[in-house]
C-alpha cells in the first residue's frame, strides 16, 4: 500500500509502452512521463496524444510498437473486445480493413504487461497464460476513482497477478494511484473492481430511491440529505451523486454504458459461481433499460434516476 | 442544529414524561435526567424502569399517568399499533385485560407530545390533529443512530411539526441527539425516516453481495474491503456491517424485523404516491422471507447475508 505520504518513485529512464488514451488514461501517462519514464504512446484517436508527445512521448502506430523494448507496457482501453485486440491483436474490419499487431507480437521475455481496463477476469487469466508461455509476466491492474482520480493520482488499484510481477511494477502503479493492494492470483484484480461494482450498484439504489421518495412525498431532499448524509444510511453515492441529481445535472462522472458492461461481467460470474445475487440482477435490468432502451449510456450512472422515475 | 460543541441545555424542572425504555428509549430518558429534568416513566416491562428509578425518576403506571402534568411527553416504542395505544388508549387483550389509559386522556393543553418511534406518517399526522384539537402540540422525530447513538447522544433526529412546538422542544431533542433538524410539517419527520432506510436497503445489497462474490470467487473478503472500502464504493454498511457479516457475528445492531416493519411502511407509502421503488420492493421481499420464513428477525439487518446464501 503506498500512500500520499511515499515519495514519489523516480522512473527516470524506465522504457513504458502505454496504450490508451482516454479520459482515465491520458492523466495517467503524463504521471509516468512526469516521473520521468521513456514513453511510448498508442491510442484509437491519435489526435489525442498530442499533449503527451509535446510533453516528450513518443508515438507508436500500433500496440505492437508501443510493446517494443517495453520494460512495462500499460493498457486501459473500453471493453473487454478492445483488451483483446490489443494483446492478441486485432482482426480486420469494416472500418479499419488492416487490423493492427497486438503487444504479445513484440513484446519481450521479461516484460511486464499492466491491463488496468475493467475487463473479464476470464480474458485477465488467458493473458496471464499466454504471457507465461512466452516468459513474460502480465497483471490486471484495474482502477476505481474516476477521472478525478487518474488526474490526481488517487486511484485505488486493484491487482492480480503473481507477487513477483506485483513488486517489480509497484514503482509504476504508486506514481498513478494512492492505494495499491495485491488481491491474488491472476484475475482477482477483475474479481475485486467487479466486489466494488456490485456495491455500488447497491448503493446507488439506496441513494436514488431515497431521493425520489422524498421528492414525492413532499420533503426537501436537499434538507432531507442534511438528516441521513452522516449516519447508517451514509454513503458515497449518498453524499457525491445524489446532490447532482437533485440538481439534474447526469454528466458523468461515470457513463452508465460503461457500468452496464461491468454489471454484466459481474453476472456472469456470480452465474459461474452458481451465486444468485439478486440486487446485482435487478441493477442489470434497469442499467440495460437506461443504457440500451432509453439510449442514455453516456449519462452518468445516477441518471438512473430518470429510469426510476419512469420517464 | 446542534453539535458536540454546544453546551448541553439545562432540563432542571423542566417536567417530562418518558414512554418506553427499550434498548433505545433507556439511555435517552437517563440523559434527560443528567439533564436535571423531572422525569416520570413508563414502559411495558416494568423492571426496565428501575435504574431511572435508582437515579431519581418517578414511574408511571400508564401511558395517562406519565403524561399527567408533563410539559413534554416523550415516546419511543415498538410499532405503529404501540404508538396508537400508547396515545389513544390500548384496547384490554387477553394477555392484559384490563387495557390501560392513553396519553390523550390526561395530557394538558399547551404540552408538547414528542413521538420518537419509526413509525406511519399518516399515524403521526392524526396524533397532530387529534393534539391540535386539544390545544396540545405533537412532532414526530424518529432518531437514528442506533443504540450507540442513543447512549452517546448523538443521534440524528428528524422532526415533523410545527415550527413553534419545535423550537420549543428543541432543548429536549438536543440533550438526546446531535443533529437535530426539521424537516417540514406534521409526518415529514417519519417520511425523512423512510428515506433514511430505503437509502440502508440499497446500500446493505451492495455490501453484503460484494462480500459474497468477494468468497465465492476465491478472493479475501478482508482485503478487498482494504481496496473498496475507500472510494465511491464507500458506505457505511460496508465499512461496518461487512466485516461484521465477514466474520459471522450477525447480532443486531439494529433488527431485522423493525427494519421489515420500516420497510413495509415504506413501501405502502410509495405505493400511496403511485412511486415504483423496485429496489426497496426487493428488500421487504428479501427481508420478508428472512424474517417471516427463517425466523431471523432478531439477527441484525446484515443477517440478510444467510437469506442471500440461500441458507
Amino acid at each position: 500500500m503506498t500512500t500520499d505520504a511515499s515519495p514519489r518513485p523516480d522512473l527516470s529512464g524506465v522504457r513504458i509502452g502505454f496504450i490508451g488514451l482516454g479520459v482515465m488514461g491520458a492523466p495517467m501517462a503524463a504521471h509516468l512521463l512526469e516521473a520521468g519514464a521513456v514513453l511510448t504512446v498508442h491510442t484509437r484517436t491519435p489526435q489525442r496524444a498530442q499533449p503527451l508527445l509535446d510533453a516528450g512521448a513518443r508515438w507508436a502506430p500500433s500496440p505492437a510498437d508501443a510493446a517494443r523494448d517495453a520494460a512495462f507496457v500499460v493498457t486501459i482501453v473500453g471493453f473487454p473486445e478492445d483488451v483483446e485486440a490489443v494483446y492478441f491483436g486485432r482482426r480486420g474490419t469494416a472500418a479499419a480493413p488492416t487490423g493492427g499487431a497486438g503487444i504479445f507480437s513484440t513484446a519481450a521475455p521479461g516484460a511486464v504487461l499492466i491491463d488496468m481496463t475493467t475487463s473479464r477476469p476470464a480474458l485477465a487469466r488467458e493473458i496471464h497464460a499466454a504471457a507465461a508461455a512466452r516468459s513474460i509476466a502480465a497483471l490486471d491492474a484495474p482502477v476505481s476513482g474516476g477521472d478525478v482520480g487518474a488526474r490526481a493520482a488517487t486511484l485505488s488499484i486493484m491487482v492480480g497477478g503473481d507477487a513477483d510481477a506485483f513488486e517489480r511494477a509497484r514503482p509504476i502503479l504508486a506514481v498513478m494511484g494512492r492505494l495499491v493492494v495485491r488481491q491474488g492470483a491472476a484475475g482477482s484484480g477483475q474479481l475485486t473492481k467487479l466486489c466494488n461494482q456490485i456495491a455500488i450498484a447497491g448503493t446507488m439504489f439506496g441513494a436514488l430511491e431515497a431521493l425520489l421518495f422524498a421528492r414525492r412525498t413532499g420533503l426537501d431532499p436537499t434538507t432531507v440529505l442534511t438528516s441521513i448524509g452522516a449516519g447508517a444510511a451514509a454513503s458515497w453515492t449518498l453524499l457525491n451523486l445524489y446532490p447532482r441529481a437533485e440538481r439534474g445535472d447526469f454528466a458523468p462522472g461515470f457513463a452508465a454504458r460503461h457500468f452496464l458492461k461491468d454489471l454484466r461481467i459481474a453476472l456472469d460470474e456470480a452465474s459461474d459461481a452458481a451465486l444468485d445475487l439478486p440486487g446485482l440482477a435487478l441493477a442489470e435490468r434497469l442499467y440495460g433499460r437506461m443504457v440500451e432502451d432509453e439510449g442514455r449510456g453516456d449519462f452518468g450512472t445516477h441518471g438512473l434516476l430518470l429510469t426510476l422515475m419512469g420517464s
